[in-house]
C-alpha cells in the first residue's frame, strides 16, 4: 500500500481521498483553504452544482452515493423566462430522467465527513502548497496561520488542487504544454431567497435561463427553498451588449435588470446591492499535458482540466476522472504507479479535451438557442425520434449527462446530429410535419449515411 | 520623457534601450545574467542566429548598423548534404541576396557596448527581476550575489526578458491567455572548429543542412572559421526516429553519426564527446494576450511570441517590434504611451501569431522538404515566376526574409503560392517543361484567378 498525498481538498480531492482509503491506502489532505464546516470558504462567488450520471457512477464506487443523495434537489428541466416573463418548460430527458443540484459547499462539506471517517486518512487545512519535487514526490506546504513549513515525501502525489494547481504549475517548468484562454465573459453571483414560510418562489425542479442571447441569468434551487442565481456578461461591453465594465453604477444596474430580467426584480430585493456587493469572476478554459509526470504525480479534475461551467459537468468529469483511476487500480493492482498513471492519462486526457469543447458548445445553447424556435423544434424532433429509435437516437445532452458514453464519443455523434438536424429542419414545411414519417425517415436515413 | 525599465538586456533588449534612450527616455535594463562582455553565459546552448531585412530596418533606425555589418557573414544559400556526402546549393534568392549569419553572444555584446555609450542609459546586471506590480508599473529585483532587493518604480516596463519572462509571469495572475506548446525535437549544439589555419571547413556563406526527414543537423559559420552546428532529433525516439531518450551511450551516438552524417564526422574530431557534454534544449511555441497591461506595462520579442528557431526570424520578429514601437512613438508622441502600447499590441499581436505559425512550416521544409526533387524542382519555377514577373510572384522565402511585407500577408500569400503550385507541379511532364511558357501562363492565371 502506498504513502499518497493529495493536494486540494475539494470535491475531486475528496472524493478521490475517499476511493483510494478505501483500497487501502494510507492518504493525507492538504487543502489551502479552511474547513468549509467551521469557515463559510465560498461566500459569494459559487455556481451551484449538478451532479449528473457521470458523478452518481464515481459516487457509487465510492460508497458514499447516500450521503450525497440527502443533499441534492433533482432537476428535470430548463425553464426559460422571456423579456415579458413567460415560461417554456424544456425537460431534460424524455424518460423524466434528472440531474441534482447541489451547493459547492454542502457536498464539500459531506464529502470530507465521508473521508475523515476513514482511519487512514489525514486532513490538513489551511496549508497551501508552496513546491512540488516532482522527482521524487515531495510537497511543501507552508501553514497560513504560524507560518510552518512541512515536507512531506510520499509515493505517489495527486494534484486535486483545481484551476491554479500549484502542482501543476511546478510541472509547468519542464517540458509541458499548457494553456489558458478566458472567454469573453464574466460572472456574478445573486442569490434568490425563499418565501418567508421558506417555499421555493420558482419551480426548484427546473433550471431557470434568462438567454438574452449576449448574456444570461441562471438559477439553480438548493434545498432551503432559495435558489443561487448566476449573471453570465461580457467582461467588456461591445455593440450588441452590456459588460460589467460599463455596468457600475446603482442606477445603470437597476435599469438593466428592469429592461431584461423585469421577472426576476420581486423575486430579489435586494438585486441591486449584491451585484454592487459580490465580487465578479472570470471564466478560463485550461488544458495542459501530460497531466503525469512518471509514477509519482498526476493532475485530476479541474486542476488537468478547468473548463468553463456551461454544462454543468466540471465536477462530473473530475469525478469520473476518479472513477477511471480506481478502475484502472483494479486492473493494474495497487503497486503499479507507472502503468497506472500512463492509462490514466491516456483514458482521460482527450476526454478532457472533449468536455472542454462540449461546456462551451453548450453556452451557445444556453445564452442564445433556447431562445430560439428553431432549437425547440430541434429538441422535439429528437425526442420524437428518440422515443421512437432509442438504440439509434440519443440526443447529445443525454449522452453528456445521463450515460457513461466517452465525451470524445458525445462530441462526435453530436457534430453528426447536427449535420443531420440541419438538413432536416431545412426541410420545407417542417412546423407542421415534424412528427410525420417523412422527417424520421430523412433523420434515420441520413444517420446511416453518416455512420 | 519618461522614467522606463527594461526587464532583460539581451538581444531585443538592448535593441529597445538604444531605440528609446535616443528618444530621450531614460532607460534602466535589468538583466538576470552577468554581463556577456566579461563572461561566457551562452556557452554549449545557442543556436547561430541570422540577421534579415527586418532586423536590419531596426538596427538602421536605432543608428547601429554599422557596428552590427563587422561581426555578420553573408549566407546566401542553403547546402544540402545527403547521405554520401553530395552537395547541392539552392540560393535564397535569385537577386543574389543575403541573410547574415551572427553569433548570439557577440550581437549582444556590440548592442550593450552601443547601449552604453548613451548618457541616459543604465545596466543592471545579475538583477533577476521577483516580481512586477503591474499596476504601478514597479519591478523588483533580487541581486544574484549579494541579495539585496530593489524595487523601481518607472513609468513604463518593458518585458523584453525571452521565453521565461517574468514580467508576463506577473501578467498571468490576471485574465490573461497565454500557451505554451512544445514542439517533439530538442536539440543540441555542436561545435565545427575551423582549420588549423583558421580557415572554414565547409563553404561559410551557405547554411549548411543534412535533412533526414524525421531529424536534422544545421551548421552556420562564425566569423572565426569555424560553425555552429546544431542536431534537432526527437525528444523521444519513434518507430520512424531515434530519439535524444535512447541516444545516450557514446558507441551509439558515433554510429548514429556515422549512418547519417557521415561527412561531418571528420571536420568534427571531438564529436561524440560534445554531443555528450552539451546540454539538451527543448523548444516551445509561446503565445499568449494582452501583451499590454494598460499605459504601463508591454511584453516585446520572445517574451510575448517564443517561436521555434526554423525560419531564423525569432530576433527580426523581435527586431521588427521595436521598430514598430519607435514608429508608433513617433506618430503618436513619446508621452501618449497608452494610445501607443495599444496600438503597438494590435499591431504585432497577429504578426506574432503568423511568424510562429511560418517557423514551423519551415521546420517540415528544412528537414524532409529540401531533400525532395519536387521541392527543389518548385523552387527553379517560383525562381523563374520572380524573374520574369517581380511584381506578380515574390516567394514566400523572399516575403519573410528580404521584405518588410506584414507576416501576416506572407502567411496568406504562402498558402496561396502551395494551392497554386500543387497544381503546377500535377501538370504531365512539369520535370520537362517547367521553363515553359504554358507553365508560366498556368501559374499566373491560377494567380489571378485566386486573387
Amino acid at each position: 500500500m502506498s504513502r499518497i498525498t493529495i493536494v486540494g481538498g475539494g470535491l475531486v480531492g475528496s472524493l478521490l481521498t475517499v476511493l483510494l482509503a478505501r483500497r487501502g491506502h494510507k492518504v493525507d489532505v492538504f487543502e489551502r483553504r479552511g474547513d468549509p464546516r467551521r469557515t463559510n470558504v465560498y461566500a459569494g462567488r459559487s455556481i451551484n452544482l449538478v451532479v449528473s450520471h457521470r458523478g452518481w457512477t464515481a459516487l457509487k464506487a465510492a460508497g458514499v452515493q447516500d450521503a450525497v443523495e440527502r443533499i441534492v434537489v433533482p432537476v428535470y428541466a430548463r425553464m426559460t423566462h422571456d423579456l415579458d416573463g413567460k415560461l417554456t418548460r424544456l425537460p431534460y430527458s424524455i424518460e423524466n430522467r434528472a440531474i441534482h443540484s447541489v451547493s459547492r459547499g454542502e457536498l464539500n462539506k459531506v464529502m470530507l465527513t465521508e473521508a475523515e471517517k476513514l482511519p487512514n486518512v489525514k486532513l490538513h487545512f489551511d496549508h497551501p502548497c508552496v513546491e512540488v519535487d516532482l522527482e521524487h514526490a515531495r510537497c511543501t506546504f507552508r501553514h497560513e496561520v504560524s507560518g510552518a513549513v512541512s515536507n512531506i515525501k510520499s509515493d505517489v502525489v495527486f494534484g486535486a488542487d483545481g484551476a491554479p494547481s500549484a502542482v501543476r504549475q511546478a510541472m509547468m517548468r519542464g517540458r509541458f504544454n499548457f494553456s489558458q484562454s478566458f472567454i469573453e465573459h464574466d460572472y456574478k453571483e445573486i442569490a434568490f431567497p425563499s418565501n418567508a414560510d421558506g417555499t421555493p418562489k420558482m419551480d426548484p425542479q427546473c433550471l431557470h435561463i434568462w438567454p438574452r442571447r449576449y448574456f444570461m441569468l441562471m438559477g439553480l434551487a438548493n434545498q432551503d427553498g432559495g435558489f443561487t442565481g448566476t449573471l453570465f456578461m461580457p467582461h467588456a461591453a461591445t455593440e450588441n451588449s452590456p459588460g460589467f465594465d460599463v455596468l457600475k453604477e446603482e442606477k445603470d444596474v437597476r435599469k438593466f435588470f428592469q429592461d431584461h430580467f423585469t421577472d426576476a426584480i420581486p423575486m430579489v430585493p435586494d438585486l441591486v446591492e449584491q451585484y454592487m456587493r459580490n465580487p465578479q469572476s472570470n471564466l478560463a478554459i485550461i488544458r495542459c499535458a501530460p497531466w503525469t509526470h512518471k509514477d509519482k504525480v498526476a493532475l485530476i479534475g479541474d486542476a488537468a482540466h478547468a473548463i468553463v461551467p456551461f454544462y454543468g459537468e466540471g465536477m462530473n468529469a473530475g469525478y469520473e476522472d476518479c472513477k477511471v483511476l480506481n478502475d484502472l487500480l483494479n486492473q493494474h493492482g495497487d503497486d503499479n504507479w507507472g502503468v497506472v498513471l500512463d492509462a490514466y492519462h491516456k483514458a482521460r486526457k482527450p476526454n478532457g479535451d472533449a468536455i472542454a469543447d462540449l461546456s462551451l458548445r453548450n453556452f451557445v445553447e444556453m445564452r442564445d438557442l433556447v431562445a430560439d424556435p428553431k432549437f425547440i423544434l430541434r429538441k422535439k424532433i429528437e425526442g420524437r425520434l428518440q422515443q421512437r429509435h432509442p438504440d439509434k437516437w440519443l440526443p447529445l445532452y443525454s449522452q453528456v449527462k445521463f450515460s457513461d458514453i466517452a465525451y470524445t464519443d458525445a462530441w462526435n455523434e453530436g457534430l453528426r446530429h447536427d449535420r443531420i438536424m440541419e438538413q432536416v429542419l431545412a426541410m420545407p414545411g417542417i412546423e407542421e410535419k415534424w412528427e410525420s414519417e417523412e422527417v424520421e425517415k430523412m433523420a434515420l436515413g441520413l444517420l446511416e449515411g453518416l455512420a
